[in-house]
C-alpha cells in the first residue's frame, strides 16, 4: 500500500463513519424531539443494526490492517493524520480488549437502565434502579481492569471524558474550590436574599422559543447550520460534522431564566462544535476534544458572559420588547441580580455559579467511593443525602430530588461529572486571558460577540480533537491551570453583588 | 446452505435495509422538516455514502448468491417469502442491466434537477430547467431500453409505480373518464357557483394544526406511531417499518381547506402504511404494493369520505369549535358545499374531485409523446398551455403555474401521475363495495371510522406488497375495475349539488 493511497482510504473510512453517526444521532435527535412516542423500539431496532455495523466497520480486519500500517508510518505524516491515526487506534485497541459479549450485554443494559431510571425517578424509587446501577458500575470496573489494568479504574472513568485526568489533580482542584467556595456561601447565607421576582411569571413557550432565538442569534451563532429544538432536557448534538448541529430547551412556563440560560449554556456547546476548522469535518478531529474543555465554552457563555452585568445590560432592552408585560417596572440590575441569585439547592442543573461545583464534588466523591469498593450501590442514597447536608446545607426530602436527579449514570456515565467542575474554572481563566486583549465587557454591553467568538475560534474551537485536551488549554492560556483563577473570579464578582 | 438458514438470512438482509431506509428517509425528513437551511449540502454527503452502503448490500454477490439460492427452491417456501424473494431478484435484476456510472450519473443529476427546477419555478423559467428534464428523459427512455427492451418505453414508465399498467390501459381507462367528465363539467359549469366563503378567511396556524390532529384522531389514526409535520410540500413517509410513520401538511392561513383535506390525504396514506401485517414490518412486504393503490387509499379518504355530507355533518361541530368566530353563521350544508365547488382550475393538487383527471390526463399525454418521441421537451410548455385551454378551458399565464407546478419530473418520476387517476376510480369501486356490508354514512355521521378502516384493513393494508395490484384490487372488489363506477359516482353527487 502507498502512504497516499492510504491517507485516502482513511478519509473516506471518517466519512463513512461520521455518515452513520449522522443517521444514528438523527434518529436520537428525532426521538428527543418529534418522533410519535410509541415508536422507541422501532428506532431501537434501526440503531441495533446501525450501531453493529459502524462497530464492525471501525473495528473489522481492513481498518485495523490500515490503521497499522500508517501507524508505522506515523513520522512522515502530518500532525492531523497523525492524530487522526492515534485516535482510532486507541478507540480500537480499547475495544479489542473487551469481551465482544460482555460489550453487547453492556449497551443492553444501558437501554434498559435508561428505561427504568426514567421509572424510579418519576416514583422517587432508588431500590427499582439499585439493581441496574450496581451492573452499571460493575461493568465500568471491569472495562477499566480490561482496557487499562495499570490505572486506578475510576482514573479510567475519568480519562473517557477528560484525557490525563486523574483523582489526584480532582482532589487537589476540589480542595482547592472548597477552600474558598464553602466560606464564600456561608458568608453569602448571611447577607439579604436578591430578589428573583423579575424573572418569574408567566411566559408563553412560543415567546420564549422567539427570544431564545434572539439569543442564537446575539451570541453569533450561524442559525443556517444550528437549529433549535424542544426537549426534556436540554442537549447539542452535531449531524455528521460541525456544519449542521442542533441545540434543544425546554420551556419553563414561570421562569424565564430557566430557558434563557439552557440555551445559552447549548449555544456555547455548539459554537465550539461548528468552529472546527472546515477540514477537520468527516474527520474523528471534528468537534470538541473533551467533555472539560467541552463544558468550559458552555459555561463560559452561560455564566461568565451570560450573566454578566454588561450581558444583562445587552439584552434587557430584548427582553422588554420580548415580554413587555412581565418586565414592566424592572431595571436590567434588577434581572442581574435576579439571575446571579446565590442558594444551595437540591437539583444541580438549576444551581448557581457558586453552589454548582458542590453540586459535582458530590457526586466525585461518591463515584470514587463506589468504585473503589469502599461504597456499596444500595448506600448511595443515604450517602448521597449525608453530603448534601454537609457540603450545602440541604435536606433531600426524596430520592427523585437526590441521587436519582441526573441522567448520567443510567447511561454508564461514570466520571463524566468533574468535567462540568473543570470546564468552569478552565472558562474564567480563559476569560482572563481573553480579556489581555479584548474589552469582552465593552464587547457585551454592545452585543458584540464576533471578538469573543474569533478569540475562541482561534485558540480553542478550530483544533477540534487535534490536541489533548491540557496540553490546548495551556496552549491558548499560555500558563498552567490554575483553579484559584475561578474562585477569585467568583469571589470578586459575588463579593460585590453581595456587599461582602 | 440449508433452506431454513438462508430464510434466517433473507430476514436479517431485509431488516439491514430496513435500517438503512429508515435513516435515509428520516434525514429527508428532517431536511423538509426542521433542519437549518444551509445543511443540505452535509445531508447530500451522508445521504451518498449511506445510499451506495445500500446499493452494495442490496447487489452484492452475497446477496445475489441468497436470492438465487432461494429463488431455486421457491416452491417450497411460504407465498410471503416466495414474495420477497421474486421482488428483491426483480429489482437487482433491473439494476444490473444499467451500467453503474450511468446510475450513479443519474442519481446526480436529479439532485441538480431538483435544486434547478425550485428555481425555475420560482422565476417561472422554464427555459432554465429545460436542459436538464431533457436529460431525464433521455435517461428514462435509456433504462427502459436496458431494462425492459422488449417494453414500450412508457409502458416501462408507467409499471414502475403500478406493476402491470400500460398506455393501452390508461388510454381506455382515460377515455372512459372523458367520456363522462367532459358532459359534466359543461354541465356544471352553466349551473350556479357555489360559494366557498366559510373556509377562506384567516386561520391561526397553530389552531389549524389542532383541528388537523384532531381529524387524524377521528380517522383512527394512532397518533403514538404516526406524528404530524410541516412541509412546504405535503408528504407521507415511513421511518425503518410501518410502526413509525410520519404525514406532514402545509398550512394556509387564508384557506382551511387546504391543510384540512391535505392532511386527511396524506392520512389515508399513513393508515394504508400502518395498517401492513406485522409479521411485515422491517421486509420488502411492509407498507403500500403500488403508487394507484396508494392513492386509492389517500383519495378514498380526502374525498370519497373527507368530502361526502356525513363526514362534514360530523366533523362541523369540532370546526366550529376549533375556529368559533370563522365559522358563525355557517352551518355543515355550507361547508360540503364549500368544500365541493367544481371549477376548471390551474394547479393540479387544488383541483376538485371532478375536475381533478383532466389534469391528470393532460401529464400522461406528454408524458407519453415525450417518451416516444413525438414531442420535444422543449415544446411542453406551448402543449402544456394548449391541453390545459383543451381540456380544461384555463389559459395558463406563466410556466409557475403550468408546466412548472409539479416536483415529478424534476424528480425522476415519469409515469407516476396516472396513478392518482386509477387510485380515485379504485377508491370509488372499494366503496361501492364497503357499502354492501357496512353503512358507511351512519359511520361517518358517528365519526365512527373503525368499520371503515377494518375493512380496508383485511381487503387491502394488511398485504402490503404481497400481492400484485391489480389482483389485490380483484380480490378485494370480487370483480374486474370498472371506471365506470368511479364517473356514476361523480356524476351522482355533483348531480345532485348542482341540480343538474
Amino acid at each position: 500500500m502507498e502512504l497516499k493511497e492510504a491517507l485516502t482510504k482513511l478519509a473516506a473510512l471518517q466519512a463513512k463513519m461520521s455518515a452513520y453517526y449522522h443517521a444514528m444521532s438523527l434518529i436520537h435527535y428525532d426521538g428527543a424531539t418529534t418522533a410519535p412516542k410509541g415508536t422507541a423500539q422501532n428506532r431501537a431496532q434501526t440503531l441495533g443494526i446501525l450501531s453493529e455495523e459502524t462497530y464492525k466497520l471501525s473495528t473489522g480486519e481492513e481498518t485495523v490492517a490500515l490503521l497499522e500500517y500508517l501507524d508505522t508510518h506515523k513520522d512522515e505524516l502530518d500532525e492531523k493524520s497523525a492524530r487522526m491515526v492515534f485516535l482510532m487506534l486507541k478507540s480500537i485497541r480499547e475495544m479489542q480488549k473487551i469481551p465482544m459479549d460482555e460489550y453487547i450485554a453492556y449497551q443492553q443494559l444501558l437501554v434498559e437502565a435508561d428505561d427504568v431510571w426514567h421509572t424510579a425517578k418519576e416514583t422517587s424509587d432508588f431500590a427499582l434502579f439499585c439493581p441496574l446501577l450496581e451492573k452499571i458500575f460493575e461493568f465500568q470496573k471491569k472495562m477499566a481492569a480490561y482496557c487499562a489494568p495499570e490505572m486506578h479504574p475510576y482514573n479510567y472513568c475519568l480519562n473517557t471524558y477528560e484525557d490525563g485526568l486523574t483523582m489526584e489533580k480532582c482532589d487537589e482542584f476540589f480542595a482547592a474550590l472548597r477552600s474558598r467556595l464553602v466560606p464564600l456561601i456561608k458568608k453569602i447565607g448571611e447577607r439579604e436574599q436578591l430578589s428573583n421576582a423579575c424573572v418569574k411569571g408567566d411566559f408563553d413557550e412560543r415567546e420564549q422559543e422567539q427570544f431564545a432565538l434572539e439569543l442564537m442569534k446575539t451570541m453569533g451563532i450561524d442559525l443556517d447550520h444550528c437549529g433549535l429544538g424542544t426537549t426534556e432536557h436540554p442537549f447539542t448534538t452535531s449531524l455528521g460534522s460541525h456544519h449542521d448541529v442542533r441545540i434543544t430547551t425546554n420551556y419553563s412556563r414561570d421562569d424565564l431564566s430557566s430557558s434563557m440560560f439552557s440555551v445559552i449554556h447549548e449555544g456555547g456547546h455548539a459554537l465550539y462544535d461548528m468552529g472546527s476548522a472546515d477540514d477537520l469535518a468527516y474527520t474523528v478531529l471534528d468537534g470538541g476534544v473533551s467533555m472539560g474543555i467541552h463544558e468550559s465554552q458552555s459555561r463560559f457563555y452561560e455564566n461568565l458572559l451570560g450573566r454578566s452585568r454588561a450581558f444583562v445590560e445587552h439584552i434587557f432592552p430584548k427582553m422588554c420588547e420580548c415580554f413587555p408585560e412581565q418586565m414592566k417596572g424592572y431595571t436590567a440590575e434588577d434581572v442581574y441580580r435576579a439571575i446571579n441569585l446565590v442558594t444551595p439547592s437540591l437539583i444541580r442543573t438549576e444551581a448557581d455559579e457558586v453552589t454548582y461545583c458542590l453540586h459535582v464534588m458530590v457526586r466525585y466523591e461518591l463515584e470514587k467511593r463506589v468504585i473503589s469498593g469502599e461504597l456499596a450501590v444500595k448506600d448511595l442514597p443515604s450517602e448521597w443525602n449525608r453530603l448534601y447536608y454537609e457540603y450545602l446545607g440541604v435536606e433531600v426530602p426524596n430520592d427523585r430530588e437526590g441521587v436519582l436527579q441526573d441522567s448520567h449514570w443510567s447511561g454508564g456515565g461514570i466520571g463524566y461529572f468533574p468535567s462540568y467542575a473543570l470546564g468552569s474554572a478552565y472558562g474564567a481563566q480563559l476569560l482572563r486571558k481573553m480579556k489581555e486583549t479584548i474589552d469582552v465587557d465593552a464587547c457585551l454591553r454592545e452585543g458584540n460577540f464576533a471578538p469573543i467568538n474569533e478569540w475562541n475560534r482561534e485558540h480553542i474551537w478550530k483544533f477540534g480533537a487535534l490536541y489533548k485536551p491540557a496540553d490546548l488549554l495551556e496552549m491558548a492560556l499560555g500558563e498552567k491551570f490554575d483553579p484559584f483563577v475561578y474562585t477569585d473570579y467568583l469571589e470578586k464578582k459575588y463579593g460585590e453583588l453581595y456587599e461582602l
